[in-house]
């Protein structure tokens, strides 16, 4: 079996027996989770390049063979693992808008909108060590601006991520969209950054503080990233007076205090 | 040379010859610098493991027995290339602080404090190629948690990061301190999103805006965070009551809008 790390989507060469399921394709089932979840583990400790069928085929206790059999190549492994952890994500997101958007007295407002965002991802790592791995596993994901690694994340996100956006949009009618946009992208780089466990609250605080404590991080995430999302538009101005001869000083200060202010 | 993968902090094993600067010490400072580039974008581009010393020797076009001799071993490479950047950075930040702190008529506004510690980074991946490698390296880094790396995180950036900690405190009395910390590490998980060149504003707004405009992304940033960094301390209730009996529904919406309200 041929493992190729440059293409990415290649569909498994499974060769399916027809059949109802019984007995003998929920083995199989379990089987498939189980690698999966060894993959997983392997995947987000080791990286990619570094994790072979063999590892993978020792942490799960299978035959190298079998790995080839269900997935067909190493990227299309790497595939089922993120897809099958990110469509849970989207479901719970999916169940949770439907359940505010059914509710008839009033329309979700951005703390509800925000709060189904970050609540569905903390759930997930609060989960145990899958939902720990996945996170690790996405981090670098994004870490690896790769066309095919892009491909997946849009594959498995982008439909319920523009759902957000339009939801956010209806609940701040007085808000630019591109501001509304723009921002969205920023608390997913929040949520990204919390969920990856490498943050620096620790070290900043002076060992003050932690974030291991995933209710109180919720919490503190909603009220920044709640008021974040309903500021005023950001008030942009085109640069066109010519740059002035500058001290030193005045020269270390570019800009300080002048646009998109708040206070 | 041996090239110890494990042992990340040990100091190059240099032999220096004693004598005054001149046009050898020059030229080696050259040589030294064209190294530090070449090795920065491969392991930007490759990762640590997939970069080898005659990757880069080819790259720089230097003997690869002359980067031992300069480096020691490759962890100790990695680690001159994330310091030298790093430092600049941090230099940059250091010196526009001093700034504010030194004028006289008012303390720094947190709209100042967070724009020096937005505009410098993006300052540094305006000013080419080197710049743009250094956040992705910065990002690898930050997808990779062994305590190495947080060793090296920790030497790099907790001095100036806790005199921003320190300079929002004063600057935000009526928050409490705890908010400001946390709201610092989402900020800097913000940063580390937008620098890294993998964000999804183009996906998610389906190709109404894009995030390549730096001055652009600058200014929205400086809404968000300023005004998220402003925010009333988030209220924190102790999770007490016995949970009762959910319908499907009721149970789809965990807290939804209830802590840290914020209309």
């Amino acid at each position: 079996m041929e493992h190729d790390d440059n293409e990415f989507l290649v569909p498994p060469r499974v060769t399916r027996r027809p059949g109802r399921p019984g007995t003998e394709s929920l083995a199989k089932e379990e089987t498939r989770d189980t690698i999966l979840d060894s993959a997983e583990q392997l995947f987000s400790q080791l990286g990619y390049t570094t994790t072979s069928f063999r590892d993978i085929a020792v942490d799960a206790n299978v035959n190298p063979g079998l790995i080839s059999y269900y997935f067909g190549s190493k990227r299309a492994l790497y595939e089922a693992v993120y897809k099958r952890r990110g469509k849970n994500l989207t479901d719970r997101w999916s169940e949770m808008l439907d359940a505010l958007e059914e509710r008839s007295d009033q329309p979700p407002t951005v703390a509800e909108i925000l709060r189904v965002y970050l609540s569905a991802q903390f759930e997930m790592k609060q989960k145990g060590p899958g939902g720990v791995a996945f996170f690790r596993l996405q981090t670098r994901l994004h870490s690896e601006p790769q066309k095919e690694a892009f491909m997946l994340r849009r594959d498995v996100y982008d439909s319920v991520g523009r759902r957000f956006v339009s939801l956010l949009e209806r609940a701040l009618p007085g808000v630019e969209t591109a501001d509304i946009s723009w921002r969205f992208i920023f608390i997913i780089g929040v949520g990204l950054y919390m969920t990856s466990d490498v943050d620096r609250l620790n070290d900043l605080s002076s060992g003050r503080f932690d974030s291991n404590h995933l209710d109180e991080a919720l919490e503190r995430m909603m009220t920044f990233c709640t008021v974040g999302m309903m500021a005023p538009s950001t008030e942009l101005k085109v640069r066109k007076a010519p740059r002035k001869q500058k001290t030193a000083k005045a020269a270390a200060l570019p800009n300080l205090g002048s646009r998109a202010r708040v206070k």
